[in-house]
């Protein structure tokens, strides 16, 4: 089914249609769909995942808040879950708003955003900024109310089967790559590919792909990509962290009681962070063990770097000139980001360059 | 009254001492006192500070635990209220470790680290590493149970009346600073003064002192310290991050149900993300405003930090040949740090380096 035409139909009745699941008593049976496989740490399983959120929604609540948690395509295909939520067949959807490049545009300034914040200052905007008011009023017309509920943290930009010494041997690499960063790896003459996560492995070691970008070490490990190939890239400049949207039926939502609201509200906080803090510390286990079995780690030259924030500004202006509510949401993520960028400079960054 | 003393003596009848609240019907009346004055951003008001803490966890169990919060001084004096949560006098209480520096050296870990972590890290030390763990050990012969409840995020290194160009400039300079890294100042000829908040305006701006650390720009434009000195110096070295600590009364913590337990603990790790957001949010906002009223943002010289991170090596040695629980926690956090280390060498530390 074509999806923007899926969200469409779904829109007239997804937002008022009453949660499929009896309400009794003031407890609550909700399921909640995902667009991740078993097994995955970070979003499946694990601290800060999305099934320890249940368990700690159902603990704080007593029971009066049970949220079945389902793998991607367990009830629906990994990457309708939400729509899932806005017809009320689920109450709750969990995935990455790059899934919904195409469709839902404006949402992207909440998942991952190329040449962005990292995580404090993402979060920044979200708790203190206009991040999440602005995230709830592009989802508030879908019948959604939209939280936080985890970020990676900088991602690595990926693994590669040879060196990239300039500008010049990115020009027709096949690279797996999700997202707005594809526009740009596009316009620089790589060959952009678009891969679920379980076939990357197999197409990089089989040379069908040339490069591909997952997570990050802890996560890549899960997938053995270390074994497909031997240079592992950094800068972080596609996904600087990327975060996890929590997205609840809105009719549903209204039918919880205020202290259920606020258990939910202030779980994904939690869960923000603590995911978080799996992948700093086991992100740092993993790289070891990668450079300690012969894993090239470098840094894409500063030519490609460049060529691409180029060629990345350049979409986010025709987006923006196609689409106002793009624009609104990307003019004030950006303007939080440049006074942000101002603190950072004395902070952080300076931390980083003299003390290490 | 000597505090060591006063911590020794509160031992024996604080750990077995009742809450002195009366609790019934499953809805407790807690109080929580802490070390800050009224009015404090961060701490006191705002969001993910101390209050808001309180009015969260009142909202999520529906009113069944009620916290009011005591700003320092109001019930106790302001570093004794861990000293009143062990008696049970209050069930909570919340300051910075290094408030208790000299009685509690292995607590230091948990606050504030010269040389240590950032933010991120000391998170995932903290909730998938052993901090946490290490936390409740060294706090549970005094009946305390711990867990962290907000981050400052990179301190600066606080406002000088003069440039500083060499280590030359460091003798004899009279600084305010508080905690350990205070005795890596003293060793290179620093003047360490410790003042309390309320006091460090006047004397830096009467010349009483040369020099004073604080917090950060949200903070430290509350006090009015940009119109007491031109030089606002960088690094972070002596805070990284500072976190601050909840203590709980363990016996009070025994008599919660299940689900309290769960709602105080993850509205903790709530607010640990969303006061750092306030200060990332606001620092960045209160720096701009400082540079166009004529601060000079300086970084201290390479050869400052290198003195002082060899004299802050050899207190850590010190401190820890004198006090094996100080070393075992010293230990751990270190050892989670050289790993983390590497993470952040091709994550955070690039993408600042090569992205801005």
């Amino acid at each position: 089914m074509d999806r923007r035409a899926f969200l469409a139909t779904a829109g007239v009745a997804g937002t008022l249609a009453a949660p499929a699941v009896a309400q009794s008593s003031g407890s609550f049976k909700w399921k909640m769909t995902t667009a991740f496989p078993a097994g995955a740490p970070f979003y499946s399983n694990g601290p800060g995942s999305l099934k320890d959120f249940a368990a700690r929604v159902k603990a704080m609540s007593d029971g009066r808040l049970d949220i079945q948690v389902f793998n991607g395509g367990e009830l629906v295909p990994a990457f309708e879950g939400i729509d899932a939520a806005r017809q009320g067949i689920v109450e709750m959807n969990a995935w990455v708003s790059y899934f919904g490049a195409g469709r839902l545009p404006a949402a992207q300034f909440f998942g991952a955003v190329p040449f962005g914040m990292s995580t404090q200052g993402k979060n920044a905007w979200f708790y203190i900024g206009d991040g999440i008011d602005l995230w709830n009023e592009v989802y508030e017309p879908l019948g959604l109310v939209a939280m936080p509920i985890g970020a990676t943290g900088v991602q690595m930009t990926g693994w590669f089967n040879k060196e990239i010494n300039s500008i010049e041997d990115m020009k027709g690499l096949r690279l797996r790559v999700p997202g707005l960063a594809g526009q740009a790896y596009s316009r620089i003459g790589v060959d952009v590919k678009l891969l679920p996560g379980g076939e990357i492995f197999p197409a990089l070691e089989r040379g069908v792909i040339d490069a591909a970008e997952w997570v990050g070490p802890a996560m890549d490990k899960v997938m053995g990509l270390n074994n497909a190939a031997k240079y592992y890239y950094t800068t972080g400049w596609h996904e600087p962290t990327t975060v996890t949207e929590l997205t609840i039926n809105k009719a549903a939502w209204e039918t919880l009681p205020a202290d259920l609201q606020a258990i939910v509200s202030n779980c994904a906080a939690a869960c923000n962070v603590i995911s978080h803090s799996w992948g700093e510390a086991n992100n740092a286990a993993a790289l070891q063990e990668f450079k300690a079995n012969g894993t090239e780690v470098r840094t894409l030259p500063t030519d490609v770097v460049e060529a691409l924030r180029t060629e990345m500004t350049a979409v986010y202006e025709e987006m923006g000139a196609a689409d106002p509510l793009f624009k609104k949401v990307m003019d004030n993520y950006f303007a939080f980001k440049a006074s942000h960028d101002v603190w950072a400079e004395a902070s952080e960054k300076v931390w980083h360059s003299e003390l290490r």
